[in-house]
């Protein structure tokens, strides 16, 4: 792979520069947030090696770095659901990543779902419970992940 | 601080269960993305530890783990832009955090820019170049760093 990105010399020439100077953590990772271009939603949140990043810009198609299966994700090769990108943003420090897709009416989320951010997490104080209960907030799965991954690993870990 | 999150028992629980049960990283640390709740816009990408992911539930005001300067970081402290929370949601696996915030007229970047996405990376084949030029998508600062954070440090390394 060609040299594409300029090394970081300068904060300032990171900040406000024009070019593109990505750091990749100890495990040569950035981390990578996509949301639906349409709604604004978050539908996943993730890494992306230096190959990823490079095949994600040049086939306007979200590549992940699968961090369970140590291999270049292309997203929907399984499921269909191919997220096509609108727009790729990277942030101050240049450390993390926004990918704005469209994946029209299909889903993100392995466990069927549209967005993997299907919960969310009551606020206020915290009585004296052992254990937070979050909230459904999608009601429905857009795909049955049992037909669509068949014998494929689930990619969550504990 | 009192066990608040239920063990990781089984990948079920984890991605259907009603239970909170975050995962943290080697660092101890869980990323955590924040938009705005208005437009939609990302304006940050962080990190949170388990103390920090409490103060943000329970005062609903966003505290970070400041990795920079290693300790917990309430955002808006120096520079009066608290991030207060619309949301909190959790992803499909719990190990990452979406934190929906209302800034107001604000900014949530200590560049000065009110997403710390100003910069966009164009798309298509990369040519034979050694750098990617980036285009800039805000065109003014919130607030001009120098007077609001003074003699403090600089949170980008290189």
């Amino acid at each position: 792979m060609q040299i594409m990105f300029k090394k970081r010399h300068s904060i300032e020439e990171v900040e406000e520069g024009k070019y593109l100077s990505p750091k990749f953590d100890e495990n040569e990772l950035i981390p990578v947030v996509t949301t639906d271009y349409k709604t604004g939603d978050i539908l996943m949140h993730g890494y992306l090696n230096e190959e990823a990043l490079k095949k994600t810009i040049e086939t306007k198609e979200v590549h992940y770095w699968s961090r369970s299966r140590k291999k270049i994700w292309h997203k929907g090769q399984v499921s269909g659901f191919v997220q096509k990108v609108k727009e790729i943003k990277i942030d101050d420090d240049q450390d993390a990543v926004w990918i704005s897709v469209d994946i029209g009416d299909g889903a993100s989320c392995h466990v069927g779902y549209r967005s993997c951010f299907y919960r969310s997490i009551p606020l206020g104080e915290i009585e004296n419970e052992e254990k937070i209960k979050i909230k459904f907030t999608e009601d429905k799965k857009i795909f049955d992940p049992k037909k669509v991954y068949k014998d494929e690993p689930n990619p969550t870990k504990l």
